[in-house]
């Protein structure tokens, strides 16, 4: 039986225990600041495959001095960042195995079928909160990393793996791993891009835009402003921002997303009273920025849509909305197809799935650029799970995607880390 | 010296006394569910003045029979309602002097240059959430009141003062004194007509529309359907229909106002994070009912818009809004301007003012409808201080005004009730 046979008949062999491992993780509901439980799982995993655990809260004091830190909470204690080690025998090339271990809120609750926690295994998917996105791909890279370990395969290159916090709020997490030191010659990031090569990915900002009115009685409304009408004028106008921003995309490997880089308004609220006429309204949303922009250059463009509306009406002319950047940012990152770490992971995809893989960009962002752009380190992002079903009810993985990715990151493994020979 | 002489002259003299009594209920901030605080400065005062005091906390259920009860809340323990009664001689009409005691929220605390509940006297007026709407109004009543009792005069019929809650939620403190028995020939509400004589009230009702989205990621917001779009077209669909109904309105006494019978979206709320496809967004409203237009027409034109609206989307045809009527309702008036009540008003207005009084139908709802409706009082609706001051910041009302109409008030008394010979 040849190494490779032995990974994948190993990685046949336990799929149920990846499966309860994936249930496992999913029951610990791990949403921003509820990242105990979860980690101590990763934790306990990573030990009982021999790996060494760095462990510890990211410190916003040392953070804070980062050019690339974007505070989404003013305290990190009691969120823990784990790193696990697998020193190779020396000679090869390392690698990260990134993943981000917080999930977004679960929503209407009455819109799931089963509780969002339950990473319940029926007919063959996982269900729960994360299990897309992207627990699931984590588990594919924890077993890809266990089917070489129990199949006695030595590594020459380093793994690092990096299970972080907060990337659904901007990447303090993978940002304190870099402070950290922890860097490798690759990265690769299982988001679920249903096994598509993401050589590229969207970055993004939050942004927050208060638009003014001014209050009076309902009966007289005229008498007043409503924040409300004025707050559709701003959402009518990011619309057309959009459109504008999309029609310059013309990277063919967009071709057939319907909008490579959006604007998600997905917060709005505003006025107190029924009968009275609203005095503030606020949006919040996130902006894409395409693989090759400048953040600084979208916050400006958005700025600038926001004045220009003001020049066609009156009140926002003297009463303009606030622009804020808040509390997330994830950076863009772009790698070409060509790169050695990007014809390793095309080659291990194809002999598993026996076709090329797809190469795509992605339509958002991931931590992907805070490792290529702060760590220098190339990139790629790969992983199980649809994106459409991220951030849904009744998120679920398929497990046989899950195993099969185990088996594509177990060759990149073995292909971009080398072998001692047994 | 005749009658009117002594009361116009007692009112003059006395003027310092009426905005001290005013500064005292404004300081007394009386938001729904705090009135227990003014009202015990009322109680005071009609006691003062020798009424017989009624105090009572409204009960739910005994509300609840009543056709016309539209709950505001499960209990109003807490918030009495007051009725004074000043009883004739006999032989003379009775009249009510109606005036709600609760205020709106005083909305950005930063927009008021004062504190909103100061009660300060500045420049000749008094400032502070109510002044206007409508404790400046009551004021002038009692003030009438007071002037007549102190000047020796003894009116025939009764005089029974409301001094009622929930007017701003609905009218429940007005259908609990009609519950309890207090009727009169007429009705006069110092609501804040700037001396106008509403003899037409429009009506108002509260609604909620809740739209329906499906959540997704931001980034793939196309796999989504954004609840706030849709919310937009609930909208703009409503303020059509705003336009619609008002191009009906052809009452010459709703001339120059600029929409006499107005819809006010007043609050919207939807979404729970920037980077998700908000899956709900609920708008909450007001929608005016023209004096003679039934309430329950216009809750079916207001479904049958959303209907309309339904047929040009496909989404909201499959998830068609949800529209709900809630906690709020003012039930439209109407008195002929020749009825003997009216002749009475303007007469005493001619006579305080030397010209005629200004004749108007309301843009907004009052209690006057519950006491013409489910009283059979016929009702009009005249006071001081300008409706474009209500329910804003730095409310206020001219002292002067406010002086006027007491001893407008105090004339609408003697002729209505008659006096004995003295």
């Amino acid at each position: 039986m040849s190494n490779i046979e032995k990974i994948y008949s190993y990685i046949d062999a336990h799929q149920r225990e990846a499966c309860d491992l994936l249930s496992k993780l999913v029951q610990q509901a791990s949403t921003q600041g509820n990242e105990q439980g979860v980690q101590a799982v990763v934790i306990q995993k990573l030990k009982s495959l021999g790996l060494e655990v760095d462990v510890w809260d990211p410190e916003y004091s040392v953070l804070a001095t980062h050019p690339y830190f974007v505070p989404s909470r003013i305290n990190y204690a009691g969120s823990p960042n784990v790193v696990g080690t697998l020193r190779g025998a020396g000679g090869g090339r390392s690698i990260i195995l990134n993943g981000h271990i917080d999930v977004v809120p679960e929503g209407d609750r009455t819109k799931w079928s089963d509780d969002p926690f339950s990473g319940i295994l029926k007919n063959g998917r996982v269900y729960g909160r994360g299990t897309t996105d992207m627990k699931g791909g984590n588990v594919s890279m924890m077993f890809a990393l266990e089917s070489l370990l129990r199949s006695g395969i030595k590594l020459k290159g380093d793994v690092i793996f990096h299970s972080v916090i907060e990337e659904e709020s901007g990447g303090v997490g993978t940002l304190a791993t870099l402070i950290s030191g922890y860097k490798a010659d690759a990265a690769l990031i299982p988001e679920p891009t249903n096994m598509k090569l993401f050589i590229k990915q969207q970055g993004s900002m939050w942004f927050r835009v208060s638009v003014e009115g001014r209050s009076a009685h309902g009966g007289t409304r005229y008498e007043g402003v409503s924040a409300i009408e004025k707050a559709v004028l701003v959402h009518q106008a990011i619309l057309q921002l959009e459109a504008k921003r999309n029609a310059r995309i013309t990277d063919p490997l967009y071709k057939g997303i319907p909008i490579p880089v959006p604007i998600n308004m997905g917060k709005i609220q505003g006025g107190s009273w029924p009968s009275s006429v609203a005095d503030l309204v606020t949006i919040e949303g996130r902006i894409g920025v395409a693989p090759e922009e400048e953040m600084k250059a979208v916050k400006e463009e958005l700025g600038a849509c926001l004045r220009d509306l003001c020049k066609q009406d009156p009140w926002l002319n003297e009463h303009p909305p606030k622009l804020e950047f808040f509390g997330a940012q994830w950076v863009p990152n772009s790698l070409s197809e060509n790169h050695p770490f990007a014809q390793t992971v095309r080659s291990a995809f194809g002999e598993v799935y026996g076709k090329p893989v797809k190469i795509e960009a992605s339509p958002w962002g991931t931590d992907g650029g805070l490792l290529a752009k702060v760590g220098g380190i190339p990139t790629l992002v790969i992983g199980p799970g649809e994106t459409k079903m991220a951030h849904y009810p009744d998120e679920y993985i398929e497990v046989s995607e899950m195993i099969r990715a185990a088996k594509v990151f177990s060759r990149v493994l073995i292909d971009w880390c080398g072998t001692t020979a047994s």
